[in-house]
């Protein structure tokens, strides 16, 4: 029986991708009389990649990213104006309004009176909380942990430190990599729910045999349903 | 009785504003043909405080105020190049070896025999991580938490989390205004040792009525002590 189903934030409950494209469109903007908008924009992902072992995710490590590109991609040619209006761009990310996805709240509202709710997020500790925060979901959430990354240790420490068992643990996420693969792992169930504009680095294939382990459905409209099913066949199994 | 000590990890366990301060003065350094040094350091502390509230505690926060601050003070007139050297600063300090304050080792060994020991430290979620992996004293904790700042709701929820209450709590840690003001509106207990270089915002005025609420000691060497003492007082209370 699940007794606690725990949801990823970004792009799972509200729009956080669309924030990110849309900025880095206005960074290639900025530099396109330095450089071709392609070359700039794989610039740019390279150099974030690189950075997530020092800088982990969120929106100051992208920030640190933006710089460090400007300066590798012009030989150190840009100017102190031009990195102002890059940090300008940053700053206005951290304030962005929350755009929550199309039926987010109804489902938490819904699944919340029969069920624990946490919010298992990984990225800036201070950003998270704030989002969180003007989002309005706040109390729908019993638990909420921001984690580094999101691999199979980190949700083994995360239910470990509830009293959590595995097999009464959901993860509702919009990455296989991080919401949905490393819950299968420690033998918890999982459910997909991709986003119309994935980022890159979240990518992964997997099998079929992986496939048919965790649910995958079309929008967070139809979790409560789903919830139900998984609920009703555990007994029957 | 006294069932949980909790740490904080900066300046308390190990070194941290040694650190910000010699990457402070390189900082000056690099931009000294452009002012005098006092001014520099001035703005650049300005430029943090201002700062706290969108990017929070930490290196990557701190690389930011730092390349905000150069094109500031210089009205955009500082180079690529030396933008390029301010982000190796933050880049040297995120890898920069832990130096563990004398004396945290041996007491943490000591009290881990006797009760169970929290980590509860703010700042930047990865860094602060890794910075405990680093140091080699992650074994002693059972519980640790990174939190976005230390107020007293903060410490009313790490305690919530855990079933923990304040008066079976103690904190130790080097900042009046972190570790031991709010810990004490909450009703836990604290241990307050001062570091031989705090850092300006960290800074409080405290009058005689709340010094008596704490314990104040010279070195972290005392702590096993000082613990006992408390413990001895508090059944003759």
């Amino acid at each position: 029986m699940i007794e606690i189903i725990a949801f990823d934030a970004d792009d799972t409950l509200w729009q956080n991708e669309a924030l990110f494209r849309s900025t880095q469109a206005e960074f290639r903007k900025l530099l396109s009389h330095y450089h071709e908008e392609p070359w700039i924009e794989q610039r740019l992902y390279e150099t974030e990649v690189k950075n997530l072992a020092h800088f982990g995710y969120g929106i100051k490590a992208f920030m640190l990213s933006m710089v460090e590109t400007a300066i590798e991609l012009t030989e150190g040619r840009v100017s102190g104006e031009e990195i102002r209006r890059i940090l300008a761009l940053g700053r206005a990310m951290l304030e962005a309004p929350i755009q929550l996805l199309d039926g987010a709240e109804p489902v938490l509202v819904a699944l919340a009176r029969s069920h624990e709710l946490m919010l298992i997020t990984k990225g800036d500790l201070l950003d998270q909380e704030t989002k969180l925060e003007r989002s309005g979901l706040r109390d729908y959430f019993r638990r909420i942990e921001v984690v580094s990354r999101k691999d199979s240790g980190s949700y083994r420490r995360v239910l470990a430190k509830y009293g959590v068992s595995p097999e009464r643990f959901l993860m509702v996420g919009d990455s296989l990599r991080s919401d949905v693969l490393p819950v299968l792992e420690i033998g918890g169930r999982a459910v997909y729910i991709p986003h119309e504009t994935p980022w890159a680095h979240e990518l992964v294939e997997v099998e079929l045999a992986v496939r048919e382990r965790y649910i995958q459905l079309e929008s967070i409209r139809e979790l409560p349903a789903a919830v139900a099913r998984l609920t009703e066949r555990v007994p029957a199994g």
